[in-house]
């Protein structure tokens, strides 16, 4: 369990995978063989861990956050950490106008606030440092109980358009941070899902994006919110606890369980479901329930696949109105678990040692580092 | 206890209802002689049960679901079902135009889904057999916690005018589907309250439902919200637990107790309030707090009548701008508690044998099914 | 600590303060000699209170409530209970239109309820008395828990403009009003901030109220939402629970840790930061989320202080985007902590005996009273 989840946690940055070179190892691949696997659980934390990020202009005029130049993605990449984690952020601005990051959830100083008030932008060109601290739950000296950082926070421009950052957002300038408590239950895959205006991740309507799984995978769902206007996310045949986590913590949790929930812009949450879990392989679509969002084409699919690869049901050339697989993706009754889509989605599963282009490679160190305050 | 809740489970067919033809025999009227009535709760589930279920094009246009030909409501009727049952739904489309049966919360496979695209909808004439599973909470094999299927969900068209059920739901192709728990606390009396665009349950401005109950009465209300809009549910003079059954587990559940909240379209809770409690007979407002909304007749009554019918201080002539009582049934200071209006009220009540219109019937067998998945 | 809780009762009318003629005694400077302070809670509740409320016309041709005549502010006064006080409020209505007294969360019969229908307004000129009572949780006789009145809460106007109140709260008749439950950590400041329409406290666009603090205050924050929109509330730096109080009540309490939150009209909620816990001293900014909202102006700031009354970064001249301190208040780098701005903010750290305008002063017998139903 353990050794499990510390070689997972090597996807954002342990210290064995900065000293091996190692960036991905994959929890499923290495389940796939155990009849019963144990679940990976998220370590202790209390790294110190690095990260470059850029801003960029990206080829259609929208606008990304990527962990190389040239590869930004809307959504941005997936920040991982766990509670106690330090992580310095280097963030270069290479588009054409002042930009920023604003982190929700995880503490900072002013001068990392990503604001103009606060001094903490960047300028086309430049480079800017950005650290954001994490701490674990505990009892304060006046013995009040004191949350940990622990949530399904996200990070995104302070200042392009507007010094609320208007601009930035609604061009893409937005991303999901999960931030872990020494325990949780590790996923097989984290998905990302970004209601931004009338918009899915910034795509077009009726091109949402797909996202696959196959049955019995434990899929991550980080569900963010930007821009102007509210919505109810809902997905078919999958539900989650309204809670911290999205799972119910045992059988006295009062917590809802729900398939539905209101979100308005910078609302963000996420849960974990296994894919099919009582009701089985097939297309089953998430979307926008305000009728008009969901008609206008905030509309996508979580193609659950059974274990030989086929969707029951499913026809990728009659789905235009429920959302666009990725180029090439998913053939006639056959979608390709595994594999990602270029945005929105951080599969756990490829292959140990490939790169993911969508989840943060931090390099750490497990200095201690006091925690400013 | 125990045989007070089987008894009550027979509303919902219970097997010896399905035997001896009883469909309702109520609750409370069992408890009006007992100084301290034992309190009803839900027994284990685990019955296969049947159902039919029609919809239908109303004589003012709008559509229904009901359970007999000719009497579809808005909403549709309660379904109330156990944790571990499994509900067989022959569905009968008698509208000209196809229609979708698609539930929130439950287990169902695609060919459930009530969706064109995995072609589960019915066309006009027709009939197809809708499966909804549900399981109750345990533990999984690999240690993790599964929520029950136990909440206050829904079901609605999913392709009346839009592939996203638009037309349907603006017309009243909507319903309450309540999931309990062994355990729950069972209710003297469930009402349901729909937002569904700028109307209650599909009433005219300024003609929202009045429901009522006496002084005491267990009243379970269900909310469900659909549309365009958000809107926020308040109720004078009660309040609930914002959690799974809107009842605090005891003094260590840390739920928010709350009178107002926050709804979009597809959204749904229920909770159960003692009528009066703390605050006396009287003419109680409910009402969307969205200024506008309510100004424009999103507002009806709970009328809670003393002990001999009066509801102090109500004069219904007075009224108009706070919903409408259903014709004949409000006399000036004297509300009939235990009758039903038409639509949105499944009362307890009423005598033994009297089939309830809005209350789900089913026939059930308490053979084992497997669940799919 | 039962002392100290006592103590700062007086704030709202104990049985000494009512006697001495004292107000005021703030826990903060009591708290100010000591290392490692007793925090304050909450006593039980019981008392019979007694309180004065105004409406007003201000100056400007808003609308306000006020302890005293000619102090109206908006929000009104903060009123602070304890589960099982009965508030009796005598109300004068000085504006020249009816006005009423609507409160949410707490117990009154319809003559309370504030409304036309309930014939409980109050015609200009005119004196009513508002009784409102609150209950401690306890278990009924049949067994069942019930919940307490405790919780963020607050009252408005239900009849200027429309029976529904909405020319009164747009106005700016509406304020806190928060019940306590024996135990609960006492804060050393509470502000209110409502989102009313577009506007925070009814300030003009851009002109949002600044909040003071020094790192380390135990700080509250009423959130209270009125008028026609949804919102986002969010501040920067600091998180809260989505739960009863905004405190995790353990490691077990399974609720979510938020810094956003959607709300609609009438939503309140209420929690308590450590000034800068973690972040440290700045000007962080608090908004609404919903980016048109944030342009037009819906941000203030909470300027957190360190123990040398200085604000790091923050240059007052340069904030008018950010929300507007009272005049004279914030000088370059110096922010005022624990002086108070005229509305929507209520300091614990006056000089003992000075009366704060905006907390309520009741008085107080300890009487027993039946609580009626």
């Amino acid at each position: 369990m353990d050794r499990r989840s510390f070689n997972r946690r090597m996807l954002v940055g342990g210290g064995v995978a900065a000293a091996t070179g190692l960036t991905s190892l994959s929890l499923g691949s290495i389940d796939a063989s155990s009849a019963e696997p144990a679940l990976g659980t998220a370590p202790a934390g209390g790294a110190v861990r690095h990260l470059k990020l850029y801003a960029e202009k990206l080829a259609d005029g929208q606008l990304g956050y990527g962990l190389e130049k040239g590869k930004a993605s809307i959504p941005g990449p997936l920040i991982e950490i766990n509670e106690g984690d330090t992580l310095h952020i280097e963030f270069e601005n290479t588009a054409d106008t002042p930009v920023s990051l604003h982190a929700h959830g995880v503490d900072y100083d002013i001068a990392s606030d990503g604001t103009r008030m606060n001094k903490s932008i960047v300028e086309p060109g430049g480079t800017r440092t950005y650290t954001w601290r994490t701490h674990a739950p505990g009892r304060r000296k006046d013995g009040t109980w004191q949350p940990g950082s622990a949530g399904y926070w996200h990070y995104h421009d302070h200042v392009v358009g507007t010094d609320h950052g208007t601009g930035g957002i609604r061009k893409g300038l937005y991303g999901p941070l999960v931030v872990r408590r020494k325990g949780d239950i590790l996923p097989d895959k984290t998905i990302t899902i970004v209601f931004n205006d009338m918009t899915i991740n910034n795509k077009a309507a009726h091109e949402s994006p797909n996202f696959e799984a196959t049955v019995g995978d434990r899929l991550e769902v980080v569900m963010i919110t930007h821009g102007e206007y509210y919505h109810t996310f809902h997905i078919h045949g999958h539900r989650w606890a309204d809670n911290r986590t999205g799972l119910l913590t045992g059988p006295d949790d009062p917590s809802r369980v729900i398939d539905t929930k209101i979100v308005g812009p910078a609302d963000s949450f996420g849960f974990q479901v296994i894919a099919g879990e009582h009701v089985g392989a097939g297309a089953w679509m998430y979307h926008c329930h305000v009728q008009s969002h969901s008609d206008m084409g905030m509309a996508g699919l979580l193609l659950v696949a059974k274990p030989d690869g086929t969707v029951p049901g499913y026809d990728p050339h009659g789905m235009m109105t429920h959302g666009k697989a990725a180029p090439g993706k998913a053939a006639p009754g056959k979608a390709e678990p595994g594999k990602e889509t270029p945005a929105g989605e951080a599969p756990a599963k490829e292959a140990a040692g490939k790169p993911s282009g969508s989840r943060a490679k931090t390099t750490a160190a497990h200095d201690a580092e006091a925690h400013g305050s």
